[in-house]
């Protein structure tokens, strides 16, 4: 439970704990049963919905910052977790709208127009991806709400949020191609079917199921076990798995462009 | 020519034109006849070599500062620049080490331990490329040297500017393959045995070249024209040209990572 002292001493004194002009905002995607959605929130005293995103501590990596973020706001830890653009752009907010009074009835403490957090702000975007169903979700202390939304009707976002969702989908849908991303939302052992409904909802377009899983092998990233599943008189279908130790690397290496 | 009073001004008083917390470091790439080179800076009060960078106007884009501290260093406009990783880790540069008499006898002005140019910065990674006989170099006013250095026989970096280029040369290498970066160090049609051999430098390795071309034609970067250079007799390879079009779009869209 987050006090009032606390948002207080936030708003306050945050940039003693946190880098000043420099946020990160989260394309946190959520998959379940062919349903691709992001998680959006709302904060307190800006009408309409952003990412989720926060500031970095001066004690804190960055890749640490985004991952302490996306487990505060899903409840889970350690999803693949992408960097994929920065940035800056001295009208991606609009200061001169800051409403001081509103602001101050809002969070309860003046919010004054040189404070900290209304100030001119380079963001860098992460991405990340984990199975919505499993997710317990929590707004920030600046926040009212935290959503997930399908990725098909979303509403228009704030600041440049839009094109952040836009760079994120563009370089999550490249790089399935180049890192297990789908790992922790498929049973260990999966079907044909399933990895390849996974993949069209992921890419949000039709694939050939024929030329599809000789591509993921041949790029290292897919399996074909020597075992079947047994789903009914003459249904066995063979199980796939993961190369678990290409997704550990990528893990690791969160940093690789491939 | 800069002037100790512009230096003065930009120490004391930089952090209100330029964004604090937050600059920018160019692994500027030169390639000439199978050469590839790194240009390096030595700034004036730290010892050893760093990449050339900077900081953001107030009022400037990201891409724009980048820009212009690559058009300042190498004196050539329009390169092809791409952002490829933001460097975040308070442990990046050892400020405990600062030593304010130092900088202050060898800049002619007092910084203090406090000064904007002192604290923990966050540090977004660009890459460019171009040819290396084509350039005038330039130290930014904080430097005194600015040198290309064979890739192959790199000085140990100050900071994390190693690892940043380790980063830059994965990402380009990557990207030589879904960019034509190679546009303007070849000259507008050029022939197989050129174009090879500007791959093989970039990519630090041997390429087949019988596949080699099939390869750059299948993924649109590469025409190969209806026309031949006469170089001797029975000696009159095809010609080729990068596809423009593809070119331009990248330009404009430096952000889109393939």
């Amino acid at each position: 439970m987050v006090t009032q002292e606390q948002i207080e001493d936030f708003i306050l004194n945050g940039h003693k704990d946190y880098v000043p002009h420099v946020s990160l905002d989260c394309a946190i995607f959520g998959y379940h049963e062919q349903q691709l959605k992001l998680l959006l929130i709302k904060h307190k005293a800006v009408d309409g919905w952003c990412l989720p995103g926060g500031y970095i501590k001066r004690t804190e990596k960055l890749v640490e910052a985004a991952a302490r973020n996306v487990k505060e706001r899903t409840g889970v830890d350690n999803l693949f977790l992408q960097q994929f653009k920065t940035f800056g752009d001295p009208n991606r907010a609009k200061f001169e709208e800051f409403d001081e009074e509103k602001w101050g009835q809002i969070l309860g403490v003046k919010v004054s127009r040189n404070n900290w957090l209304i100030d001119q702000t380079i963001s860098v975007g992460f991405y990340s991806i984990t199975d919505f169903s499993r997710t317990v979700l929590q707004p920030d202390m600046m926040s009212i709400d935290c959503e997930w939304f399908d990725i098909n009707n979303l509403p228009a976002l704030e600041f440049d949020h839009d094109e952040m969702v836009r760079e994120a989908l563009h370089t999550m849908r490249i790089q399935l191609y180049h890192y297990p991303i789908g790992y922790n939302m498929l049973p260990e052992k999966f079907t044909l079917t399933e990895i390849h409904a996974l993949y069209e909802t992921l890419l949000g377009k039709k694939l050939d199921i024929s030329n599809f899983p000789k591509k993921l092998i041949a790029l290292g990233l897919l399996i074909k076990l020597d075992e079947k599943r047994s789903i009914g008189p003459h249904r066995s279908p063979h199980l796939y798995r993961f190369d678990k130790e290409r997704y550990d690397e990528a893990l690791k290496n969160g940093v690789v462009l491939s």
